[in-house]
């Protein structure tokens, strides 16, 4: 039995200004529309002897996980949830994983740990190394994965190999001369923060070597709420006993420690898409070195990667620069630099500017919201309502809402009334006026909402009854 | 009695994606909000012994000007228009503007020729210059300004000065060791393209020298409808007859061949804004030399010119570029090439794109509109109609309209029934009904209006009675 853990989490700063705070690194799309986190996904769930895939999260972020998953699942696979109030460090993560893993399948299950926002490419070659993993972890082995370099990077972690699959040491970030060293030597693989072990052998070395982590983590699952659906397991963490569990990364608080760590040499196409730079490397370039993904237009301009949504980018004479256009920011950075974007989201979240934190598009346990603009006295969104879903019963003081059903059909409560409202048809809730939105239908429910009056805060709501128990 | 004459053509290729084939640079927005055609038609009504001002424009920009002169103009100062149905170069601009104003106001009134996309900053030597210049034309002088170069500037005319006021020769654009030349023997002047002559002058000058573009602009004239109302006379050239017109500029047509040719050197500030260089530097420049117009994050870049509406602009490690950014395109240009922006606009165009065409803000005789998104099976728009003003009577075949009024009030025809909404309240106007919106107040009207059907093109309109006389 082998359960992939999903690590997701982490800003993606460096990603800027298509990460957000709220939509970070494990979601952004790739060429082919997938997010990393699907990619990541994927890549357990089609490893044989894979039950149960297992997701440690932030809280915020959770009806968007399942909403990731729920778009590439091709089969009925159970999932479970741990779910963090805030980040404690991946020690304090893969102890919850571990023990929750040991709660549900036993203490000979297997768990794969996962990065979300990681890229692999080459999944047989994955698929192989993750076998050979499996043999060392039923030896009771603490199995790393040493991603052989392709070229001397200073911004990771190495591995040095010993004999067979034994680990001599690890290394931090070292300087350029080590990496070369390291590269040449051919015994220096990448630290990419994928590890397999059984559950049992992996609480039992955090026992030994990093007991307050477990502990503590242990004393916080206890007086977690667990809720179970069919087919999903969700554990919320509670944020009190959560905060008493050390900070500490599991590189430090258990690789660098135990003896029982071992190391699988691989080839498997990895990259950690740690910049802009990384990601433009993913598309083909022209003959000018250009790589774009949306619409440009360039004009004598070399080795540029752009990528924009919605709008049209025009680069004239220049080289050597990434264009990220939003609907809401644009990036300029020169190539060589790519790793500083990370500056602009810092000074963005010092100043609290939203754009470090959210998206136009907003997800919502009964879908999404997207901002298509706002001005004096109005603001308009797209709303999309999954089947079956409903927004709260609620009121607002100062604002006229006013729905526009694109396409599905709603069922809505006005006041005493309760009306159907098909596509094309719209409907109008002056400001006092209780009322509720349900798409009674299968497929998804597509709605202009504008609101109008003097203030258009989210905080003019009175909820009267929510199906996701919110207040 | 002084006529100034604003010639208010040219797309401003260069300063895309602001200016558009239906946005030219004349509306671009300076710094201090006043677009620059308003800076000209205020820099012309503020000269002693003004009592009309001419504008020869595109036809299609006629509302779009009317509402730049509304916005500022401080008295009722009466205003004439020659509207062309499309350029015919500025010889014919010319001698319709002169007989014109030789038919409302003698053959005695002055013309003062402006470029309505030029910058002038110093009113006072302005005034100054024009004053001078009259005094010549009072003398029967055909005048032009000639700018002191300040720099050896290879993109403009010169002037060469004789003795007095008189000219040597005008010169062609000129090399770079030439321009170097002109600069330093303090002869040469730039030609700005502003001129000062009486109608009878100037048209007697063009009946010796350029006699077939006069009769054929008068032949014109005589088949063109004029149209007067209180403070306004309209003038429409007749397509057919005004394509009869010798294509010429004024410059090679007349100037350089009359003998009664003038020049009044003067310093006055001026910048023909001919690239988003010129732009940049009037903004007053940060310590590490970077401008900024709008919202931006600037982390370790040197020497840019940022331009920003509604969205952040984030940059990292870049020098000497220029940003541009607009709500449906954004520009990234290398300071030294500037002039290059055209290169874009030109392939936009050759592409069919609306982008090099249209603005996101579409201006309409009874006000203007701006989509604010669209997607699959909707289209929003924002409507500000004028007070007074209304749509046409019409319907549509394929879409419903909502309208939610956010400020102001409507007076809207829905079918059989005419209903008022006021401030957030909504109709509801389904396919297939005649509809019209008026607004009867004084203050401007603000409706959202969200369309939703199959098909949503702007051809899909029956047009039943247009107080604008549309079809």
């Amino acid at each position: 039995m082998l359960v992939p853990v999903i690590l997701c989490g982490g800003a993606g700063s460096r990603l800027w200004p298509v990460s957000r705070e709220l939509h970070p690194k494990p979601f952004i799309r790739m060429g082919d529309g997938q997010s990393l986190l699907q990619k990541a996904y994927l890549r357990g769930a089609m490893l044989p002897g894979v039950e149960d895939v297992l997701t440690v999260s932030n809280r915020e972020l959770f009806f968007k996980v399942q909403d990731e998953y729920r778009e590439v699942a091709t089969r009925k696979l159970p999932v479970s949830y741990v779910l963090e109030p805030f980040q404690r460090n991946t020690a304090a993560a893969v102890a919850a994983a571990a023990l929750q893993v040991e709660r549900s399948h036993g203490a000979q299950a297997q768990l794969l740990v996962l990065a979300a926002d990681h890229l692999i490419q080459d999944q047989e070659a994955f698929a192989a190394a993750v076998a050979r993993a499996r043999a060392l972890a039923r030896e009771g082995r603490i199995v790393t994965f040493g991603i052989k370099p392709t070229r001397a990077e200073t911004g990771y972690g190495y591995i040095e190999a010993g004999e067979g699959n034994d680990v001599k040491r690890f290394v931090e970030k070292p300087n350029l001369d080590l990496a070369l060293d390291y590269v040449a030597s051919g015994r220096f693989y990448w630290n990419a923060g994928m590890f397999c072990f059984s559950a049992g052998t992996v609480i039992a070395q955090m026992e030994l070597h990093c007991p307050a982590i477990l502990e503590a983590t242990r004393a916080c699952l206890e007086r977690s709420r667990t809720a179970v659906a069919p087919g999903t397991t969700q554990v919320e963490l509670d944020p009190e006993s959560f905060r008493q569990v050390p900070e500490e990364s599991i590189d430090i608080a258990l690789m660098e420690k135990t003896e029982r760590i071992a190391v699988v040499p691989c080839q498997i196409g990895w990259s950690d898409i740690g910049s802009w730079e990384a990601v433009g490397e993913l598309s083909p370039a022209d003959e000018q070195g250009n790589r774009v993904q949306g619409r440009a237009l360039l004009h004598d301009s070399r080795g540029c990667y752009i990528q924009s949504g919605q709008r049209l980018v025009g680069a004239v004479g220049v080289e050597n620069l990434i264009v990220i256009d939003t609907s809401d920011a644009v990036l300029v950075v020169d190539r060589s630099r790519s790793q500083d974007v990370r500056h602009i989201y810092a000074q963005l979240k010092a100043q609290g500017h939203a754009a470090h934190k959210l998206h136009q598009v907003v997800h919502r346990p009964w879908g999404s919201y997207t901002i298509l603009g706002e001005g004096p006295q109005f603001k308009i969104k797209r709303l999309e309502v999954k089947p079956g879903a409903a927004l709260s019963l609620q009121l607002h003081h100062h604002r006229s809402e006013h729905w526009v059903v694109v396409s599905g059909g709603a069922l809505v409560t006005n006041g005493e009334r309760e009306i159907t409202v098909g596509a094309n048809e719209s409907t109008y809730i002056p400001a006092g006026v209780k009322h509720r939105m349900h798409n009674p239908g299968v497929v998804p429910l597509v709605v202009i909402e504008v609101q109008s009056g003097p203030y258009l805060g989210e905080d003019d709501i009175e909820r009267f009854d929510d199906q996701y128990g919110r207040q």
